[in-house]
């Protein structure tokens, strides 16, 4: 299965880096793999940090904050238990990993992990439309040069009525960054 | 914000009823709202004995079989700690309830909550892209009736694609599940 998460690594100078990532995982969440860009951060810091901490989260904005780079202020964090490494406070639970191995043969690389802490840090809000509308925006925001223009208005049109009906504050904060950052780069190419 | 969830309420007989719903909740789930038809078991039953559970679950099974009525048989249950009810073991935490106030001069009902205890099970799996896309199917089943057949068939389409890449097997079995109801009334009308 594919888990929607977030990874935090670290610099060679120690700055944080903050990625959503799609790891492949075991349904029991027991085995863990990555899948990042030669280009990404991620990669790269784990080439030379071999550690880092997967967070699962309901916050979707959040999530849309990572995926598209739109930070205010990166979110709270702090030490990792047994690594050397930062967890991000507002998670609901985080994974404190090694990298056990990684195949950088192709452009997009393998990476697996080896699991060496797992904490619980608050429970899941529960299933919400929204949070998964702006999910589903999000990833399609950081796909919009693959796609044919019509069909990304068209589904960011789609996703904005689960949106309007369910959403939170938060939820529609972030759907409206992943619809003005989409229209902008849209309406300007 | 809506809180997709399940709610168990217990017949005058004590026979258990199973429910998905949609209650209307403060970001915070200090507040909850439930809106059943009148013609629906969890309005006829909170008439009677005003007391039954409120489930939040990330199984989108679950979610799925409650939504269609499609059992084979109801899921482990046992009971509530305050209240006369039942609660789905499987479930990531609950809230058992007494009904405040109904407001049933609508064909659909305002029920207002009062939270008697709240209980955690167990984690949250993680937000997952087919998850999500069982649960949209799942509403989209619902309301057959209501929407024109190419439309439905047509999201249903689109609904496969993040299940394909990221489900596992209850996710499949789920989305399975409701692509065979649909298309069973759809192609019988």
């Amino acid at each position: 299965m594919i888990l929607e998460g977030l990874v935090t690594t670290l610099s060679p100078l120690g700055e944080l880096n903050l990625a959503p990532m799609g790891p492949v995982v075991t349904p029991n969440l027991t085995s863990f793999r990555l899948r990042p860009f030669q280009t990404s951060r991620t990669y790269q810091n784990l080439k030379q940090h071999p550690f880092g901490v997967l967070h699962i989260t309901d916050n979707a904005l959040l999530l849309t904050r990572a995926a598209l780079n739109l930070w205010d202020d990166l979110p709270p964090t702090f030490s990792a238990r047994v690594i050397r490494g930062q967890v991000i406070a507002s998670a609901c639970r985080w994974f404190e990993f090694e990298v056990e191995s990684i195949d950088d043969s192709s452009e997009r690389t393998e990476i697996e992990l080896k699991i060496l802490h797992r904490e619980t840090l608050r429970d899941f809000w529960g299933f919400n439309r929204a949070k998964h509308a702006v999910l589903e925006a999000a990833i399609l925001a950081t796909r919009l040069r693959l796609l044919p223009p019509e069909e990304v208005r068209a589904s960011l049109a789609r996703l904005r009525e689960p949106v309007e009906k369910t959403a939170g504050p938060d939820e529609l904060t972030a759907f409206q960054l992943v619809w003005d950052y989409v229209h902008q780069i849209l309406d300007n190419s």
